[in-house]
């Protein structure tokens, strides 16, 4: 197949900065892109070749794109999934599959994919709705503290709550759930696993995650993780298990839980171009986005190895501040080395929205560390004029 | 001045494939751009904000673009510079200014600016048309061989013929030209400086370049160049020179020899991005283009430091091809390592024309440079169905 300069179409559901980002490498390559959003304001509206507004979730809308376009991605996973399986039963290909998109949607179903397939992952109990979860906290078929969890719908932190006590139940929605134990743990953890149709595999390093205390958004991805090798190998093989069980295609996020004793655990995954791996368009040979592309078009994966150490540092929108942004002290941090912020073009700020993110890397990693402890406590997304 | 996410708009004249490498700049930023070509089908039109259609050399066009736009800047010299410097007149922010490029649109005004600075070049002399120089070669008044370069509208090459004896030159235009003394040379090699309005200057290091003997168009970009630290450190110094007596805002290419006996002599300048330095994309902290933007936007510029080696490889339309464009085997060449293609994104290939580029990067020169040439020997644009 011919992709290059050519007739060939792919197609991407979603328009947003993954979205944006992944435009970069087919830009470079020349590959023509169809993109489907609901926002006029999308930021991959421009860089797209054709770009279509429209609901993601809607069954005509996604199916009647996917008819216009030789293959078919996303970089959301808020999709409307029949259309996608009736599309590739027409022999359309999406990658990756609707089939795995099905495993990794609900993350109840995900939570018992693992338990199936013996991957580590934390115990955890699945409930049709909140009232079946109060009857078991009651009974103490629950033991409390737990990790509450919707299964469908939920990103970035919202979905999950920590419940301490019953009365906590009552704040969260009725809906289908799961209760997590609460394994405490040394690191959050994630690899990023890039696989193709023909089989085959890399996996990026690992990297380590700070979270923002109360947005519980990630504030730092560190990489690599400044972990042990036998832990850091332990992980990367553990991800490489995942993408395989899944039969995954494309990029696979997979966000773990190092605990106190060196285990890992896998929290949950993603099926695309993952937050934890935008360091990687700096530091790394080849980015995620553009390993994201090579799977899917069955292409030779690219170097996952990085040239230097990266940092990242989500730019979300300061409390108190909704309005046309500013990137308050942006030329400050530009005078840094090494230091690249990437604003993703979303005009109106609101608190916690993500608004960008900004990589430092270094060849040494602690002054990487010092420079992004800077960056984060220079730049300010706030509201202007 | 907010340039991120604003109402901020940069003018771009020409949408070839150095501003289609801007735009990934300028879109990594959000700020917005209003690009000019003449062609429909210009590599910038996706990804810049706006894109108008028409002649850069039409003084109402370049003007009334101008109006519209904050910041104007170029990627290509051939532009209307009395639109130009009417625009500057009235107060509009132009970078480089019409007055550097002035300086540099007509060779021979360039080589005597050179003279005048005391910036060592190869000895030349200017004159008005072919039948002057002719007149000087029959009254012996030129010693051949010398170089022939028309003094406008030259590019890649062409505009450039050596005259080894009187009858060359029958096949010569008649218009303004320069002889210039052939001087025995080791090495092509290159400097980008970079220079924002406020004065803060940068070099990227020193690169060599090989020419394909025929096309007379770049073969290899070397990044670093493998000559003497004194040599490098010396054209660095010449570089920044040159740029500081244009008193040039932005990037500027400067193209040197390597004399027998290490002395460095400026062939010529770009005021603009260049060929020799897209190895930076992938080599640099900073690429030569997100540097070329902050310096004209006045931000602080980028480390110009490599990460890794990097070599360029042009992409140039085959000889006896002609037509829809096919990258032959490019499939296999992004199986190796640290190797990245960029398709420019012309349907239509032929003989020589620059299609793309390929950068290769690796920790170690030798092993980048070996890979390089495999690559050179495996990718063919061609024309097919």
């Amino acid at each position: 197949m011919n992709y290059f300069s050519s007739d060939f179409k792919l197609g991407i559901l979603g328009g947003g900065q993954l979205g944006k980002m992944l435009l970069f490498d087919t830009r470079k390559f020349d590959i023509q892109t169809y993109v489907l959003d609901p926002s006029e304001e999308a930021p991959s509206k421009i860089a797209c070749n054709k770009f279509f507004q429209g609901d993601l979730m809607d069954y005509e809308t996604v199916y009647n794109f996917g008819k216009q376009v030789d293959v078919l991605t996303f970089e959301i996973e808020l999709v409307n999934l029949e259309a996608l399986t009736q599309l590739e039963n027409e022999g359309l290909k999406i990658y990756p599959s609707p089939k795995t998109l099905k495993g990794i949607q609900n993350k109840g179903v995900q939570k018992e994919f693992y338990a199936k397939n013996n991957i580590p992952t934390a115990p955890f109990e699945r409930f049709e709705n909140l009232d079946k979860l109060k009857t078991a906290v009651t009974s103490s078929g629950v033991e409390m503290p737990f990790v509450w969890k919707c299964t469908e719908f939920g990103y970035d932190g919202n979905g999950v709550k920590i419940v301490r006590q019953a009365s906590d139940l009552d704040t969260l929605p009725n809906v289908e759930c799961i209760a997590e134990t609460m394994v405490p743990f040394k690191n959050e953890l994630a690899v990023i696993v890039v696989r193709n149709p023909s089989g085959e595999m890399k996996t990026y390093p690992v990297v380590e995650m700070e979270f923002h205390p109360e947005a519980n958004q990630v504030e730092y991805v560190i990489c690599p993780a400044r972990i042990d090798d036998k832990v850091a190998e332990k992980a990367r093989a553990i991800a490489l298990q995942v993408s395989e069980n899944f039969n995954h295609v494309g990029l696979l996020a997979v966000e773990m839980f190092q605990t106190q004793d060196d285990e890992i655990l896998v929290n949950e995954v993603a099926p695309r171009p993952h937050n934890s791996g935008h360091y990687s368009i700096e530091a790394s040979y080849t980015s995620q986005f553009e390993n994201h592309l090579r799977a899917i078009l069955d292409l030779p994966l690219g170097n996952t190895d990085s040239k230097v150490a990266g940092i990242m540092v989500n730019l979300v929108g300061a409390e108190g501040h909704s309005g046309n942004v500013v990137y308050e002290n942006i030329e400050t941090i530009l005078g840094w080395n090494g230091v690249t912020p990437h604003i993703y073009g979303k005009k109106q700020t609101r608190p916690f929205r993500k608004m960008g993110h900004v990589t430092i890397v270094n060849e040494d990693m602690a002054e990487a560390r010092r420079i992004a402890q800077e960056v984060k406590n220079t730049i300010r997304v706030i509201s202007g004029q």
